[in-house]
């Protein structure tokens, strides 16, 4: 509300539109991500307040580290201060897709992303393997796009090798937008449904459980309970 | 603002008391969440529309799964409809210290808690080995209380099996509230902060880095640019 520029993809922008009238838009393409914040820090540069907006939270896979980055390495010029940044949280995938789901993250939870543009497929495997193996409830972010179809079969395999075929699997798309849609399913059935750029995928640890098309990970208040029966 | 009745524990209740004028208001203990579910609830049984808060994301550590797992096992008695039940996201602890750092989460990261209270310690340490060894960075809830506080000890032990001392560390205490605090550190002096139940700590992953006072996760980019100097 306080900026004078707002930059970002404009899928997002349209989102806000609203909030954009009388500033100065800059909308850059998905894949243009450096563009955008070099823009952004240029436009700080010459003294102007500006909004780098970013879809659910800027600090989860987002912007705020790539504005951060570029500006660490920046040479502003002589009498050019640096930006002063502040970074606002928002509502993640992992938050807005939990919440649709029920509570599948009231325990340990581990967040991978299965994009492989940025990261060796190696890594992602190893931490796939890791966090099923450690009983971690799993939320996959970019689990699949148009040319990227394999990584959601391997990271289900790999899955498999701790976890049974019954573990419920939420599948969300579009959280909290106009074509949300909420799977609750199973790791046994869970390529039969759409899965695409827009969805975030929440795997259940051992204890999760489904009930009335929710997902519910204990935090084990079960047993304290008994504790107190006991008593 | 559309509950007739707001159920959560005092000190929340507190910071939101603008909003709670007019309403059945029920206030209960720390360790009292099972019975705060249970009048909450009750509440509902009755018609009444409860709102149950939470601190942070009701989703992630909270209150959304006690009160689902609650109503799982619930028998209304006859007539009595079980009621509806709608999940608000919210800044977890997650959300509200990565932005306070900087940009920390901008990888695949592991959410632990350190409490025992409710999961065995082996369990927890486990956790704690497999997150390190794969390279996640670590946001540790509860960290430690009055009465718990060898387990960051032994965390930090843990993860230096697989991390050099230089790893940076941040140390959040009571992000976006008035007493905030903000320390950026590493692993060989994180001990030497304050750290109590209000702290959430974010553990770097092999690739984080500091600067200006912040910690950045890249996410790769810079290779990236490398091909494209490349081509």
């Amino acid at each position: 509300m306080g900026s004078d520029a707002i930059v970002g993809y404009g899928t997002y922008l349209e989102l806000i539109q609203d909030l954009t009238i009388d500033k100065e838009v800059v909308s850059t393409g998905m894949t243009q991500e450096i563009d955008r914040c070099r823009k952004a820090i240029d436009l700080a540069a010459k003294g102007k307040t500006v909004a780098v907006i970013s879809g659910g939270d800027p600090g989860i896979y987002a912007m705020a580290g790539l504005v951060l980055e570029l500006l660490r390495t920046w040479n502003p010029g002589s009498g050019i201060q640096n930006p002063e940044v502040e970074v606002i949280p928002g509502i993640s995938a992992l938050n807005a897709c939990a919440s649709r789901l029920g509570a599948p993250l009231m325990h340990d939870f581990a967040s991978i992303s299965l994009s492989d543009r940025l990261t060796q497929w190696e890594t992602i495997e190893k931490r796939l393997d890791a966090a099923a193996m450690a009983d971690f409830v799993v939320a996959l972010y970019n689990p699949k796009s148009k040319g990227r179809a394999e990584q959601i079969k391997r990271a289900r395999q790999i899955i498999l090798r701790y976890r049974t075929p019954e573990t419920p699997v939420g599948i969300v798309k579009a959280a909290m937008r106009d074509n949300e849609s909420v799977i609750v399913t199973d790791l046994e059935h869970m390529l039969e449904h759409d899965i695409d750029m827009q969805t975030t995928v929440i795997i259940g640890n051992s204890k999760t459980l489904t009930w009335n098309k929710l997902m519910i990970t204990p935090r084990g208040y079960e047993k304290k309970r008994q504790f107190r029966n006991n008593e």
